[in-house]
C-alpha cells in the first residue's frame, strides 16, 4: 500500500501503547502491553528488549509502517532521541533509545517526551492546529508542560523545560506542599491528586475528582471552590509562563479536562487579572480535542515528519 | 580603511548615544545628543528625523561604518526592525524603524529591544560569550530581561516576551505593589527604585541606592537586608524562569551590580532553594562584563553579523 503509515507509541507508568497513525492523523489496530517500566530492576537492554519486541511483534503483524514515534516520560535533549534521564527510571542514564530502537527494528524512530509528544500532538492534529507557538499543559494526577517554539520541540538546555507543574503560585507560611519537595507549586493545587487532598481536608472525605466534580455541579459549595481555586492557580501559572514567553496559545489535556466549565472561567480570571497590561485578552487557552490521544498523535507527528 | 566597523547606538530616555564598535568589539569616538524621547508630542516623522540627523552626521564624520545597530526601549517582533509598540511613546505604533532610517542612510540598519541588545552584547562580547542560551537581566530603576535561544534573539509573538521583572515572587496581602499595577512582581522588590523605597518605609530617610548600599556596607543591619531580599527575590524569579526554559546561564547587568557582593550569595541561595533536585547547582549567574556597555555593544552585534 502507498498510504503513509507510522507507528506510534506512548509509555505510561505500567503500560505501552501503540498504534498506526496516518499522515490525516486516523488511528487504527491500537494494542497494549502491561509493562512496569517503573521498577529499579528494569536496566537499558531490558527496556530496549521490551520496546523492540513489542514494535517488532506489530511490524510483523501490520504491514506499510514507513517509522516510528514514541512518547516516553523522561528528559530528551532536543531532538537527539537519547533518554537523560527519567524521574521512573532513576538507574537509567544517557541511553541512546531511538538509535538502538532504529538498529534494531530497520525503521527511522523519534523519540520525545511524553508531554511535549501531546504538544506536537495538538498542533499537529488538534485544538493547535497550524500553530508555530504552543504551550501546552497536562492535567493529571501531575501537572506537566510540553513547549512548540518555532515550530520545534523546545527542550532546554538539559532536556528539563517546562517544568510546568513547579511553578510557584502561593508563597509565605499558608502555600502548600508539593511532591517535589518545593511549597506553592501550581501541582500542589491544580491536579487531581491536589483536588482530592484539599477536598479532604477541608470535607474529611477522601472522593476521586469525578466524585468531586459531580458534587461541584449538585451544588457543593466546598467542591466547587476547590476547582475554582485550581482553575485560579493555573491562570496564574499562565500568567507566568506568557510574561516570559509572549505565548499566545495554550491547550490542556488530562482527566481534570471533565471540569472544564469550572475550571476555565476560573483561569481566564485569573490568567487576564496577572498578566501585564499589553498581554490582557491576547492569550487563548483551549481543552485539547485530542486528549489522551494527543500523546500517540504527537509522537506520530514526529514520525511523519521524518518520512516527509 | 578595510577593517570591519559598524555604527552601534542605544536610544535612553533621554538621551542617544552611538560610537564605533569593530568586530573584536573596540568601541570610539562616542558620541551623545540630548533627546526626550518619551514626550508624546513625538510622532513618527520626528523620532526618523532626530535618528536619521544624528547618524548621518556620524557617517559624515567617521568614515568606514558599514552598517548601523540600534537599541531602543520597545516592542519588536523577531529580527524585523519594526517597532510594535514603546511604553515610553503610546503614540507610535507599528514603525518600521529599521526600514526607513535604512533607506535615508544607504546602509543595512539592524533595531531590537534594548535589554535583547544588552543579551547580545555579553553574548557576543562579555561575561556569556559563546553561549547558545542566555538569559540576561537589567537591574536598574525597574528590571528587564533579554532572552538568547539557539543563538537566535527570542521576541516572542507579540515582541513582549522576558517580562522578567513582572514575574511574581510573593503573593497574599503583604505583597509589595508594582508599577505596573500587579502584585508581588520582582520588579518590585529588586529594582533601585524598590531599594530606596524598602528602606525609607523601614527608616524613614530617602537616600541613594549608592548610600544605602555604603550603608549595608558599614554595618547597618536594615539596609543590607533590604539588598538581601532583593537577591533572594531575583533568585526566585530566575528559578522560574529557570523551570520554564531550562537554560543555564545569566548575567545581570545595572546600576544594582554595584551591591554584587551581598546580592549574589543571597540570590543563590534561593534560585537552589527553588529549583527543582536534577537543576540544583547545574546554573550559574554571572555579573556582565560589559555593563552600562552591554546595550551599544549588542546592537553592533547584530549589526556586524549583518556584515559577516
Amino acid at each position: 500500500m502507498d498510504k503513509l503509515r507510522v507507528l506510534a507509541a506512548d509509555v505510561g507508568g505500567t503500560n505501552i501503547r501503540a498504534a498506526w497513525v496516518d499522515d490525516l492523523g486516523n488511528m487504527g489496530d491500537e494494542r497494549r502491553i502491561q509493562a512496569d517500566l517503573s521498577r529499579d530492576d528494569v536496566g537499558e537492554a531490558d527496556l530496549i528488549r521490551i520496546l523492540a519486541d513489542f514494535f517488532q511483534a506489530y511490524l510483523d503483524d501490520i504491514p506499510g509502517i514507513q517509522a516510528i514515534g514514541l512518547g516516553f516520560p523522561g528528559f530528551f535533549l532536543g531532538d537527539s532521541g537519547v533518554l537523560a534521564a527519567s524521574p521512573n527510571l532513576p538507574q537509567l542514564l544517557d541511553v541512546a533509545l531511538a538509535e538502538q530502537l532504529s538498529n534494531m527494528l530497520s525503521l527511522p524512530v523519534l523519540v520525545q517526551n511524553d508531554a511535549l509528544c501531546a504538544a506536537l500532538g495538538e498542533q499537529r492534529f488538534g485544538a493547535a492546529k497550524g500553530e508555530a507557538n504552543l504551550l501546552h499543559i497536562t492535567l493529571g494526577t501531575g501537572v506537566g508542560g510540553g513547549l512548540i517554539l518555532h515550530h520545534q520541540a523546545y527542550t532546554g538546555e538539559s532536556g528539563m523545560a517546562m517544568e510546568f507543574g513547579h511553578l510557584r503560585v502561593q508563597t509565605g507560611v499558608s502555600a502548600r506542599r508539593c511532591g517535589c519537595g518545593g511549597l506553592g507549586c501550581v501541582e500542589a493545587y491544580a491536579s487531581s491528586t491536589a483536588i482530592q487532598a484539599i477536598y479532604a481536608e477541608l470535607k474529611g472525605e477522601t472522593l476521586t475528582t469525578k466524585v468531586i466534580y459531580q458534587r461541584a455541579c449538585e451544588g457543593d459549595a466546598v467542591a466547587r471552590r476547590v476547582f475554582e481555586e485550581a482553575g485560579a492557580s493555573l491562570g496564574q501559572a499562565i500568567a507566568e509562563a506568557v510574561k516570559l514567553l509572549d505565548i499566545h496559545t495554550l491547550t490542556i489535556s488530562g482527566g481534570l479536562l471533565g471540569a472544564w466549565d469550572i475550571l476555565h472561567p476560573a483561569l481566564m480570571q485569573a490568567l487576564n487579572q496577572h498578566l501585564i497590561s499589553p498581554l490582557k485578552g491576547k492569550v487563548k487557552v483551549l481543552p485539547s480535542t485530542l486528549n489522551d490521544a494527543a500523546g500517540i498523535l504527537g509522537a506520530a507527528a514526529m514520525a511523519l515528519a521524518e518520512c516527509d
